[in-house]
């Protein structure tokens, strides 16, 4: 008996990964053939999305134009989708996972382990948390996350990639087996916190590499701005995590640096911070204007890191990009006083 | 008794840097005021270019715009300029250093000590050489360098970068001293060999993202070159130079990463290599249709290295990216052949 294979969303990146899983599915006895993705059940010119899947194969709102492997099968019950799963794979906006661990918990196979593909952090009463934590807490199962340069449509498309599992043993290996194709490259990295945090602090520095667009400022500018914010993840990273958890490799993965280029040259969080430097919108205004229901992580997680910072009674100015993508988002701070904030940045040593 | 700064060179980065030495040399004891910039003598428009720099304050050849600091003196005798100089600024294209150097021998203060901040190699008897090495051999000086995201028109225009001063000690502080400004932030790095070669490595990268370009293919893959790049970089120092030399922070610096993404956004190599991909031309024909007379870095670069790995008996297999960039130039592969090199890479382990 092969592995059951469950994917939990069935949005842009969970049906670019559902293609790639249900092909190596197919094809690789270690997993059963069919592939579970639960689909949240809606209309789309008067046809069930299920149904579309199921008949068309194709996620003709989310994806549309990419045949999906006519084993990948969407299923609209949750508890239905979930319950002989021996592998789950969590791909959905990080505020509705609550609500669906809550959901899952009882229906899940013992010895089952799950993969979190959400970019995303948590506020909790400690502090700051991981997605992984919250659907580890509440399953009790083994996650490991997948994180990288991945913009969905490419990887739909045979692009060539990479991309970082975070976990440990033969989870990890499991997989990296699932998503490896011959244009998708998977590394494997021991320090998935590391890799998760990665996925989430990106957002900031792409807020930064937007305010240098909307500034008219070139390449160098970016380039320090990207720079200093993989010098500021790095760190944060270390502030958060304890210091030998941390690696310094996990940041040279495709879950750091290549991450961190992509989504501050391409991203939705660059495009945004660009347009708030030009035009002195709000971002409220913007999101709704410019991301047609989706949200901004940056700002948000931007803000999310100064209360962290309180509590551990650390002072904001050993991060000034982190900081002041905050001021500048928050508080009202003129967006050159972004430059200036880096002027005198840590990282540049006396 | 400030120290003499004398810059050799004058092109495009020769003067954006008279501009920021000029500059600090004006309002720091530590330098004297008049700044040296031997100036390669040729006529625009009917007038010298020296008169012009030392008259109207800019050249207006090779930096057109850009108001340089009064006490930046063009000098057209080489020797002349050179002759009570403590501090060298080494700023020529790299086929002239040889001659130049030659020139100078005998005519250099003792102590007095250089700077290059030219890209690139040499090919000796013994393999690969450095610039630095070619310049420290040549004047019996010490030599640093400096490496960075610094394209020349962008730092001329005060927009906000960094940069690596590679170097040890005193010299190494008092060239920081001469360069940063508040725009211009420098790091020093003690692993000057690496700083040096970040800047020629970096150009073959700077191909492979062209090529990227020139195939219609997205952010993802194009981050995964800079990143798989960086990784052959890594590799590469550790074996031209010896293991216990190269420390993987240097990477993380100007001169590293942030240099990388610069080269492979915006850069001659990245563009012309867009162009090879496209249109099958060969790179002499589009160096001529493209440079206006400069030349290329980043395939001879890559040549050059196969020479290294075959006297040093090491596989080029161990670097697919550098030898497949050189197939592609040199040996007539196919432009696409160039992302298949890449599936089985060394860096996603097993």
């Amino acid at each position: 008996m092969g592995k059951q294979v469950c994917i939990i969303g069935s949005g842009n990146w969970g049906s670019a990964i559902a293609k790639l899983a249900g092909l190596n599915a197919a094809s690789n006895p270690l997993f059963e053939k069919n592939v579970n993705m639960w689909v949240y059940e809606e209309l789309v010119e008067g046809r069930k999305l299920t149904e579309i899947i199921n008949e068309d194969h194709e996620n003709v709102k989310y994806l549309p134009g990419v045949k999906l492997p006519e084993n990948v099968i969407a299923v609209p019950e949750l508890t239905d989708a979930a319950k002989d799963a021996d592998l789950f794979i969590f791909v959905i906006p990080h505020q509705f996972i609550a609500r669906t661990v809550a959901t899952m918990k009882g229906h899940v196979k013992e010895g089952a382990a799950a993969i979190s593909l959400i970019k995303g952090i948590n506020i909790t009463d400690s502090g700051l948390g991981l997605i992984s934590d919250e659907i580890r807490t509440a399953l009790g199962i083994d996650v490991s996350v997948l994180m990288g340069a991945n913009i969905a449509n490419e990887v739909a498309r045979d692009q060539f990639c990479e991309s970082t599992v975070g976990g440990f043993g033969e989870n990890a290996k499991t997989f990296k087996a699932l998503f490896q194709r011959p244009t998708f490259r998977v590394s494997i990295s021991e320090d998935p916190k590391t890799v998760e945090l990665c996925g989430a602090l990106k957002n900031i520095v792409a807020c930064g590499a937007g305010f240098c667009d909307g500034l008219g400022l070139g390449d160098n500018t970016k380039a320090a701005i990207i720079r200093l914010g993989l010098m500021e993840m790095m760190d944060f990273c270390k502030v958060f995590l304890s210091e030998g958890e941390v690696k310094n490799q996990t940041f040279m993965e495709s879950c750091g640096v290549a991450d961190l280029i992509t989504t501050c040259y391409g991203g939705r969080n660059r495009k945004v911070s660009e347009a708030f430097a030009k035009t002195g919108k709000s971002l409220d205004e913007l999101e709704k204007e410019m991301l047609n229901g989706q949200k901004l992580q940056g700002p948000e997680t931007a803000r999310e890191l100064q209360g962290v910072l309180t509590n551990k009674k650390i002072s904001p100015e050993r991060f000034p990009l982190f900081t002041s993508v905050f001021k500048c988002c928050y508080e009202g701070a003129p967006v050159p006083d972004f430059l200036k904030a880096l002027e005198n940045h840590p990282a540049h040593g006396n």
